[in-house]
């Protein structure tokens, strides 16, 4: 089944939602990045990966990466298509100008990154990483280090890595072991065990950073005594030239449920005498540093749900157009004709269809605070949209993983016994998604940050500003009248009505009753995230019937939105009170079972 | 990680909902089958299943069986396995001693269907195939086909199949092409191609006795010119003896997301002149017979969703009492502890444990109706007994198997990364039960059978009545008065109302606006299914609260289950409300995007 790459979709969204024109003319950095720059990116971006990432992706499923002797041989083709990727400069477009890199915003480039992750989410991983990397060398190295290291990142002639995970420290970083000890010239020497590090060992580009979280001697226990290194694969000679193996070495590669073609790497750092490394930063604040490059990746990692949806939801339309079988229920024809014409299909493909069409709204808006946030020239601006951003963060990575699930499970459905068979390439993306909601800090991990730091720590503020912008948008919709904006008014107040109440006992329990608070983290999660997307989708329901009314062209386009937008809000939205009960009525019934009676 | 049969909570459910000793003391041909045998027979099974199936369930995952020459061989072990299992007598459990049977009822026969199928659903499913073969012969097919095939199939020593699908007919089996041609001694013989055959081909046996749905000439198009034939792999001579080998054959078997142990065959009859087939019953109504065994398929179906889930849940229970990580949120532990701690591995942990719980009541339930239907002596109790088991199986198929899509997958979630990380076992699970929603009928297609025969047909009566019965559990759930019983009374009434709207929702609508109707035909069996199981951990609360009161020795597991049962309630029942709100407002939203704009 070929990707197409759903242009259309990501210009409404950084047109009308994200404000892309708004972006351009307040934020000068971003002067020349409008929506005729964001259409011509994307038009080409859409060319690239529908051409030469997505063809690669059943054939990675198929032919995944192998470790023998040390190295690991990417499928075949990646190697090529990766240096495409890097000659066409799609790894440097929201880096920084000043290392090579376009300089584009994020709602830009979230929309690029979403389209490579369709096309091949195993691929997409190593651009992905190498994101991460480039932030936060970026934000936390010295003059030094960025020069020697940036330019090659940002252009895709080498690749970055997150170093973070050991067998015994996983979610909990306090438990990290690897060390570190200060050689007399300043750098490093690096030891210790990392493992599920992605791309961790490649053969598609010379040199691989790692950077890698470490203890130097004597720093303090827990996440406090953490230090950020950059290890090299190949140490870096003073003219640029690769020069020594560095002694970080792979020593095997996972056996997993999806992203096959992604080497998810077991690293030995220091076994011969200890691996070269260089401190990033200052001692001991190497987990901030991490965090840098996880807020980065969690961001990306949601992108990767959304992305997955789309893939499945294609796939899934495809089948159903072309599958005959029984005839329609309304006997609208006399024959077994195509099963898109079954209501339980078509329930199944706009509930895939709107899940993705509505995290994809909540991640353009939030692109579009990042920017503010980091490149409004208004300090205060810059704080607001930090703020709105940090909250979506979860979200945008919680949510979109977790219906990653439940859409390329339906895609899977879609397609009945044939979407068992392997050939189908319906189950490679539930495979895939598998990961989604547990790498970069499962959905718990995101779901803690929602109820710890984003909403308790300032007693719901933050949370009860956006249900106050969503009553706004609500109001808008009853003003609006048609019969679609009305019914979304009506869920959309429902479900913010039960997100304030578990505000209010996520703030009231945090200290007071944690496992009550902690109880009820994801089901918090999923319900605001839910209503977000579902405000986002009722914004563009607004847009939609505005163009309409105005003449505009794409007559088709909009009334699909307005129509996923209202299916959304019929369908989707009512979890909302299910999550709120289980949250506030339920919180004891979770620690209700003794520990040894499960 | 091994698997332990939950043989107490079989006991439970077996004595205090099925109430056995009530069908022991009123059936005369279970008279035997009180308590005591059936904990005899648990018992044994679990040591059996315990000791020599489970251990093969990853094994089959690894080395699947596997096509060569015409011939598929089984994973190792399975062929000693599968006698073990015959010369145990484990295939005659529930059948007519006629024929060798043991005549046990399925209230006893399905908890041991259950464990087998925990122990290993690849293995499981050529009993669970061959049981519905026994079935359909035994009520369809003349005593001469009786007395050849049902002795051999109910001692184990030959396996069955059904053969409905082709490729162009899946669900959809007025499709079906294959054709039967009369034969002047009375046999057939059959041609055509058919697909998707678990265990149409293997080396366990050394006979196997396909079911095929095929045309007779000259028939009518459509369903009603369907006629059902065995067609023996080996014909079998008159004095028992295996003769030549019959024109049917396995060309491929299919390279599947899971079960990869148990074969899924395309076989093809008649490429050599002609299989020889006979008739089962009369012409023409194939279609009826293959109900029986494909009703019998669907409820053993609905038991591996039950049992998967039970498999899943041990797994990721045994991980999180393991895996330590991160410190208590409320303080307890002053060191990182075993994941078990945290609230929402909990949270997960008993959604895996309610969900399991909960269908296994409503299966368990449902198999004493099914042995009221058939065995009771008065007619007017076989009668309302069919009526209540034909409501519940498509819940119990439909519900089973799609909660343990979400079972399964909080077993990889509980494990963090070692979950997508393939010898872990956890992705097996997932992997496996995602054939469980489509085979035997999709859920959607349980769902149109509830919408269509099982609700609108009699105007809902059965289901109200159903309703009636809930309603008078919480009004003794309210006089137990505890804080829990009140709680599931609370949430049962809450469901027990939005299940009255949905049906009264589908009786106006099935007919006027069929579209609307099966628009929300799966949302309402998720709805029905959640309903019920809810009830009946309520009815097992309240046994649970007496038995506590009269000094019940096993007072953990009695607390459990009070705990258990209201999880249920406090966190899964309200899911209700929002599957009544989707298909009541949301009907339109669903047939709203033209089909070419999906």
């Amino acid at each position: 089944m070929s990707y197409s790459a759903p242009v259309k979709d990501y210009l409404f969204n950084i047109e009308h939602l994200a404000n892309i024109n708004h972006i351009a003319s307040t934020i000068p950095a971003f002067e020349d990045a409008g929506l005729e720059t964001a259409q011509a990116i994307l038009e080409e971006c859409a060319k690239f990966n529908e051409g030469v990432i997505a063809p690669l992706n059943v054939e990675g499923d198929k032919n995944p990466s192998y470790f023998k002797d040390g190295n690991v041989f990417t499928t075949p083709g990646f190697k090529d298509a990766f240096q495409q990727y890097a000659e066409g400069g799609w790894q440097s477009l929201q880096h920084d100008p000043n290392y090579g890199g376009q300089g584009l915003p994020k709602t830009i480039g979230a929309a690029a990154m979403e389209i490579l992750n369709s096309a091949n989410l195993s691929f997409a991983l190593c651009p992905l990483l190498t994101d991460g990397a480039i932030e936060a060398l970026n934000t936390a190295a010295s003059d030094e280090l960025k020069k020697i290291y940036l330019p090659n990142l940002i252009s895709g002639k080498w690749t970055g890595t997150m170093n973070l995970t050991e067998p015994q420290a996983g979610s909990d970083l306090a438990l990290v072991r690897s060390r570190a000890e200060p050689q007399p010239d300043g750098s490093y020497k690096v030891f210790g065990t990392k493992i599920f590090i992605t791309y961790g060992e490649h053969d598609m580009v010379e040199n691989i950073v790692h950077l890698v979280l470490a203890r130097v001697q004597g720093a303090p226990e827990g996440v406090k005594g953490i230090s950020l290194f950059v290890v090299p694969k190949f140490l870096v000679n003073a003219d640029g030239s690769l020069g020594e193996r560095n002694d970080a070495h792979c020593v095997s590669i996972e056996h997993k449920l999806g992203i096959k073609a992604s080497p998810t790497a077991v690293l030995q750092f220091g076994d011969n005498g200890g691996a070269i490394g260089y401190l990033v930063g200052e001692e001991n604040r190497g987990l901030e540093y991490m965090f840098i490059m996880m807020n980065s990746a969690r961001y990306a990692v949601g992108l990767q749900g959304i992305a997955v949806s789309e893939r499945s939801y294609q796939h899934a339309v495809g089948y159903a157009r072309e599958r005959v079988q029984s005839r329609p229920v309304d006997g609208s024809i006399k024959a077994s004709a195509p099963i898109i014409h079954h209501p339980d299909v078509r329930r199944m493909l706009l509930t895939q269809r709107a899940l993705t069409q509505g995290t994809r709204a909540t991640a353009s808006v939030a692109a579009a605070a990042y920017d503010a946030a980091h490149h409004h020239p208004d300090a205060q601006v810059r704080q607001e949209n930090q703020t709105f951003y940090e909250f979506l963060v979860p979200l945008v990575k919680g949510y979109s993983t977790e219906i990653s699930q439940e859409v390329t499970s339906l895609g899977v459905q879609v397609h009945g016994g044939m979407g068992f068979i392997e050939e189908t390439g319906a189950a490679q993306y539930y495979r895939d998604c598998k990961i989604l909601t547990i790498y970069e800090g499962t959905t718990a991990i995101q779901a803690n940050d929602l109820v710890g730091r984003k909403t308790a720590r300032d007693g719901g503020e933050v949370a009860k500003s956006i249900a106050g912008l969503i009553e706004k948008t609500e109001a808008e919709l009853q003003a609006a009248g048609s019969d679609a904006a009305k019914a979304i008014a009506r869920e959309l107040a429902a479900a913010r009505k039960a997100f304030l109440d578990v505000v209010d006992f996520v703030v009231a329990n945090a200290k007071a009753d944690p496992n009550a608070a902690y109880a009820g983290s994801v089901p918090y999660l999923l319900l605001a995230g839910n209503l977000v997307a579902g405000w986002q989708l009722g914004r563009s329901l607004l847009v939609a019937e505005k163009l309409l009314a105005e003449g505009h062209s794409d007559k088709e386009f909009l009334e699909a939105k307005i129509a996923t937008a209202r299916f959304y809000a019929e369908h989707i939205l009512p979890r909302a009170a299910a999550n709120r009960d289980a949250i506030v009525n339920g919180a004891q019934s979770v620690v209700g079972l003794p520990l040894d009676a499960f």
